[in-house]
């Protein structure tokens, strides 16, 4: 179903670049689950690596938000994208990493009411107050 | 620079439902600030009083995640949207409500992170794996 | 294959406010069916409540566009959202509520031009003209 | 502001195809305004050409729609396109073709509305019931 | 799954102008192979007319970017606009007009990079530098 | 305008992370300009950092594509996604390389169809052949 070819795991261990990345998502996530987007990425030994490498430092790195809450926003902006694969598996970590029924059910009205209140703004094409403007930035 | 007309205080006061919808924006957020959406949306009383009731109870309600990761969210889509004006409203209110310099570098880094992912994985077509389901839904 | 479990009859009545939506549905659409969508939101009572309250003002309440056209809206909003399931159940919706083939017809080929001159546009970044504002905004 | 530049009416008349079409914009709306749209396409003039005979075939041939109609379509797929040009041109275009205020009024409602639903059913990755099918496609 | 009948062989057959369409794709493809979208374009036999005009003119006509390159930007294209069917049919086609494993790699490299520097800016509002403007459109 | 600082020159200079990326900027660029892009990033000098090092190497690197090309695939992704300050930018950038009109015009020609053909594909909602299929991928 998709466009290039999904990599195994012996396909992976055959690339030095491959072979060295998965294990890296796998001692990173403390799982040996690799999903398909490396999998797939796996075609082009060197965005996978440079991919991994921002997911990893953003994502399982240092965070003053927390790990449910970046996964959250994960999901707002992969929902406007229209990904399902995206929404899938980041709705997926969200849950693994703490998400709780109510914060998903407060994600859900958010994502709502924003979708809807953009869609009001440019239809009307509103602009933005000088209030909103950063005073360094006027 | 609208599709319509963005209604004044004096128009507000002059239709009932307007002036009743702008005094509980005004009462709610404890400011005489109203903001032009609700200026461009009193051209359409029940469409005003729809989304800002809708808008009360989503974003000036009981809420688990907090009023700064709230609208953190709100600006994750509108940027995927491409809503000028809701980026710069949320950035000013995510700002009011708390979100520290370092929660808006986070911020920027997962918007941008997810946007690179959403494109691959849809230009790549990538399936879903089967371990990203919910158990009840398979 | 959702992110949710779809609530069946039997779930949906044991919870109360689950069950007074779903009766409504039923009862405003004169229909047995109930589809996934509400069963979806049904995890969530509170944002199924909201979000059939008004889908259910705008959708089954006094129309001066008349209840295909306003189908046909929706349809081409989910379009470009690209949201499958919307495209799929407002095309069933739409030709249930009267919508003809030349309508259909005429309705892909304004969602194509459309497409086509907002990709021209933005691709050169071409200014309104003061022509098309609003004497009252000006 | 452009990335191109807008072709004057001097620029025009010297170049036959973009002459050609510059006056079949006239003699089709009876009007001597030519919106900024085709002062960008001018530069490449082929492209002009076909896209105007496109818009001319769709939205000033038969309409099984209506013009006010056909046009509050163009506006939302502009909206949900993020195109502001294209908002701005096409609600002056239909308010010239007899949109009225209620229309607009309920045209806003659906525009939100369907953007709100779009995000929660790609949220939640609701699947199309059965019953939404095209018989013979099934 | 589709929204509309796909037609088969037989039933082109029996229409006028779909049938000479199907013949102009296979003639001018050198292949008997008729994808989906003018099957499901056949429903509306003017629209598939004029789609495939289109389409034959700027894809299968002169072209100073080459066959491979064209079709790389139309993935393009629809990887942002999330058509996943545009995605796997403009794959195989720039893969069969030649397009390389490394100039797939490098595609989908600029793909993730644009669309993550599309996602900050819009989130910063980065205004455009004078320098960029199209110096006759100053 | 923007919703973050634009640094000046003299504020970058203070900063070792923005002095080393921005100074870098100029030495790949053999130009003392600087970007708003990146005197807006340069408030979080990490993402600045990793951001630009990821547009090095994709777009000042080794190329397959060749760097007009490369810069127009950026175009076809910025306006998608309804970037205008990408667009803009990234069409200098194609200019300057070498992007020539007729390129311009293909280009433009691309990005109208793409659109045209996404938007009737997922409003019928057309569902991929088994032909485009990626052998090893079924």
């Amino acid at each position: 179903m998709s466009t290039v070819k999904l990599w195994t795991d012996e396909e992976a261990a055959a690339d030095p670049v491959v072979a060295r990345v998965f294990a890296d998502i796998r001692a990173t996530r403390k799982s040996d689950f690799v999903n398909n987007l490396w999998r797939g990425l796996a075609n082009h030994p060197q965005l996978l690596e440079a991919t991994w490498a921002r997911l990893k430092a953003v994502m399982a790195g240092d965070t003053v938000l927390g790990p449910a809450v970046q996964e959250m926003i994960y999901i707002a902006v992969s929902t406007a994208n229209a990904c399902s694969y995206c929404v899938h598996s980041h709705t997926a970590a969200a849950r693994a990493k703490g998400m709780s029924d109510a914060q998903h059910a407060e994600l859900m009205a958010i994502i709502g009411l924003a979708a809807m209140t953009n869609g009001l703004v440019t239809a009307m094409h509103i602009p933005p107050n000088q209030a909103f403007m950063v005073p360094e930035a006027l």
